[in-house]
C-alpha cells in the first residue's frame, strides 16, 4: 500500500481566469501545496529542519496533469497524494483532484531530493533515511 | 515537417521562487502565452474572431513537462512551439525551452477547440477547416 | 465599532520569490481572499446567490499595501480585515496583516458592487439593503 | 522634469480573472516588471551587478494602485515610469496605465535600497551616487 495523503483546498477567485475556470498552471501550485503539507505532516518540511536535523528541498525533475473536469471559484477539492516511487535520489507522486464522485484531474511530480542547508551545492542527494522509510511506508 | 513558432522571453522577477529560479508552473504560462501568439500570428488569435470568422478557445486536456535547467530572473528563453499532432478536435503542441546551447526544459500540451462565441456551449468542435489546413502547415 | 473578520493563512512556496520573501503583488490576493471569506460568512458571498437573493461582485476601484516586515514560506499570518467605510456603491476594508505582536502590513482595498447576474450591465449599483447593514454591522 | 520610462506590455491570458479582465494584483507584478526594465536601461539592473560595480536590490515599502477602466486579454498597454521622488535610501516612482487616450490605471510604489551582495544585511543603505545621480536626471 503506499504511502497516501488528503487535504482539501477551496479555489480562490485569483485562480481563475476569463474563462470562468481555475487557470490550468494552477493545478501544479496545488500539488505542490498538498506536497509540503504532505512532507510536514511527516516530520520532513521542505527547506526548514525535519526532525531528524536535515534540510531538504525538492526541485522538480518533470510534472504532467491531465484534465477531466473543470474547477470553479469557491468549489472545494479534494487532493490526494500518493508515494507511487521512492528513488534513491527523488520522490514521484501521484496525486487525484476529486469533487465527490467527480474527477477533476490525475497528476503527477517528480522531484529531485537536494541539500538545502546554506551554502550546499544544488545537486542531488539520497534521500535521508528517516525520510525514506516515512516514504515507504515502514515508519 | 511540423508547423513551428519561436519566440524569446524573459524571466521577470515575479515568476521566480524563493529557491532563486523560476516557479514550475509558470512554465505552463510560459507556453500558453507562446500558443498564443502563434495562434495569432496565424490569423486564428485565441478567445477573438479570428480571419475566417470564428471565434475559438482552448480548453488544456493534459499539460506536461521536463525540467532540465532551471531558469532565474532576467533570463532570455527561447521557445519554439512545433505542432505535434493536429487531431479533429484537439491539438497537440511540443515547446523546447532553450538558452543557447543549453537545454531548459521540454513540454507538451494537448488542447481541446472549442466555440467560445458567446452563448456557445462548452464542449469539444472540430477544429475550423481554414485553421486546420494552417496548423497542418498546408496554408 | 466597525465590523471585523479573521482569518489565518498559511503562506505557500508559490507565494514566495527570489528574494525568499512572499512576493508584494500576492499580498492583494491574501486580501481579496480574506474579503470572499467576510462576505461568505455574513451571507452574501462574492459572485454566487447570496441570501437576498442578490448576485454582486467587486471590482476594485483602488488597493494599497504598506509593508513593515517580511512574510515567508510556511508563515502563519492572521489577517484582519475591518470595514472602514460603507459607502452606497462601495466599499473600503483595512486590512491588517501580523503573525502575534508582529506587524508585517496593512493594507486598504475599496471595491465597488456591481450586480454580477448573467447579462447585467458593468456598472456600479447600490449595495443591496440587508448586505449594507450587514456591512454597518446592524443585522 | 523626472526622469520617465516607457514601455509596452501585452496582456497574456493567464493575467485574467473569471471577471473577465487582468486579475487586480497583477498590475503591481507590471509596475514591477516596467521598473526593473527602467534600471536595467540606466545601467544598474535589480540584483546583478551594475555598472559601477554594485548589487542593489528594492524591497518595496509601500504599494497603490487606482484602477479607471478594465483590461483586458491581448490588450497592449502603455506603462509610464516616472522617478517621483529620489530619497537617501529609496524611490518612488508613479506609473501610468494608458491604451491610447483611455486611462487605465495610476500607480505608485516606494522601494527601498538594499545590497543584494551575497551575505549582506537586509537593511535599506544609501543608493550609489552614480545610480542616484541617474535618477536624478543628472547623468
Amino acid at each position: 500500500m503506499p504511502v497516501t495523503f488528503r487535504t482539501v483546498r477551496r479555489v480562490e477567485f485569483g485562480d481563475t481566469d476569463m474563462g470562468g475556470i481555475v487557470h490550468f498552471p494552477n493545478y501544479f501550485k496545488y500539488m505542490e501545496a498538498a506536497e509540503h503539507l504532505f512532507l510536514e505532516s511527516i516530520g520532513h518540511p521542505s527547506h526548514r529542519e525535519g526532525a531528524d536535523g536535515s534540510v531538504v528541498a525538492w526541485p522538480r525533475v518533470s510534472a504532467s496533469c491531465d484534465y477531466s473536469s473543470p474547477l470553479r471559484f469557491a468549489d472545494n477539492v479534494e487532493i490526494t497524494l500518493s508515494v507511487r516511487r521512492r528513488g534513491e535520489k527523488s520522490v514521484t507522486y501521484d496525486f487525484a483532484f476529486d469533487i465527490g464522485d467527480r474527477k477533476i484531474a490525475r497528476g503527477t511530480v517528480t522531484a529531485a531530493c537536494i541539500d538545502a542547508s546554506a551554502g550546499a551545492p544544488l545537486k542531488a542527494i539520497p534521500i535521508p533515511a528517516a525520510l525514506a522509510r516515512k516514504l515507504d511506508g515502514l515508519a
